[in-house]
């Protein structure tokens, strides 16, 4: 299993990045497109727990004015073999103490192409 | 590639289990051997961003009577081919509203089996 394979690794950084861009951008049709049609998706967000592709494009067609505008800090993006890959990335939004932290797990599919089968948005919070 | 094969679902339930009795045991050892022993490993955790096996470890290792006690919710398995698979589960704590979460990502490598590769827990926040 090559982990880091430059082709795959490179396919995976231009996914993250499209991501990123539709995020910014609230286009929800490319967000959608992205997740694993599957009811068996998760994407747990910052306030929210999602099971299933219908409640995530559900979440994203109700959230006005999309997600808060944020800034990218440290980016983890780890490839293994030609199929699976991780992205973790530390982000900040404005007016905002708490730092963000998002996590996917991508799967090339077949007859999908590269979907996100599971994602994990938190902001860290005080430990109580 | 086969989802949720039986076998390879089955290997990932029990490794999930472990993994959750290891926590509740504070069982460092167990919990550090399930993790990919890498410098590009990711933990997210409730209140700490940690990267690299040494960071976590260190994590552990400084967690003063281990993970506060937590009852599982509803848990996602789904596993893809024959080494890789993703868990998502929810869980609670005693005396703690927010809500718990937890995402791995588990890959079976070659000479190590099977380990996480990333990770992320958090606590839902309020949306400010």
């Amino acid at each position: 299993m090559i982990i880091d394979d430059p082709a795959v690794h490179a396919e995976i950084t231009a996914l993250f990045s499209r991501y990123e861009t539709a995020l910014g951008a609230n286009d929800t049709a490319t967000l959608d497109g992205l997740f694993w049609p599957s009811p068996d998706v998760v994407r747990f967000g910052v306030g929210e727990a999602l099971f299933g592709a219908a409640a995530i494009s559900a979440f994203r067609a109700n959230r006005a004015g999309g997600s808060p505008p944020r800034r990218l800090g440290r980016v983890v993006i780890k490839t293994f073999g030609a199929d699976f890959a991780v992205t973790n990335a530390e982000f900040t939004r404005a007016h905002e103490r708490r730092g963000g932290r998002q996590s996917q797990t991508w799967v090339r599919l077949p007859g999908l192409g590269w979907r996100i089968v599971a994602a994990h948005v938190s902001l860290a919070a005080e430990i109580s």
